[in-house]
């Protein structure tokens, strides 16, 4: 399985920023995403803070897919396309996306 | 459930200290990790990059909890401690720790 990971820097604005962006990821971004060939599966967390440190994250995306392949495959789709256009909108400069692989030798 | 993730940056030293922490981390960082009072589940994930941009994070590591009391009491257990110094040990100020919610009002 390979893994796009999207995290998501904290708004500018205070609560009401986080607030309004919190709503529009899930109103119409997540429904972007979930059309894209090839996605197996996504899961959203909110970050509640660090461990000895600060973050300004406030939230994480896993993304998943059968592999790397269908990884890019799904990337190049209109669909996904899309999910971009409306993320530079709701969140521009926001968001950091990361490519994943299980590390099975690692334990 | 909530979640610690470790992300782990990449150690000075080229290919070589990337090997050396990745073996020690294997050896004695996820052992001591598993004897966490409260765990539930471990992940480890590479980092194989990031889309449209730079990263200098190599490793993730997911490490699941019931709720944000049993992952406090895992911290502050003597097992977690005992992984804590490892840590400072074989990756010292490489790793960022965040502790994640489920978000199931976002999807």
């Amino acid at each position: 399985m390979t893994t796009l990971l999207a995290l998501y820097g904290r708004p500018e604005g205070g609560p009401e920023a986080l607030e309004t962006f919190e709503r529009r990821y899930a109103a119409e971004h997540l429904p972007l995403v979930a059309r894209t060939p090839g996605l197996r599966a996504t899961r959203v967390r909110r970050v509640r803070g660090a461990i000895g440190g600060e973050t300004d994250l406030v939230l994480l995306t896993t993304m998943d897919f059968d592999d790397r392949a269908s990884l890019d495959a799904g990337l190049a789709s209109d669909e996904m396309r899309a999910a971009g256009r409306n993320l530079r909108e709701i969140a521009p400069g926001l968001a950091t996306l990361l490519v994943l692989e299980e590390a099975p030798d690692l334990g």
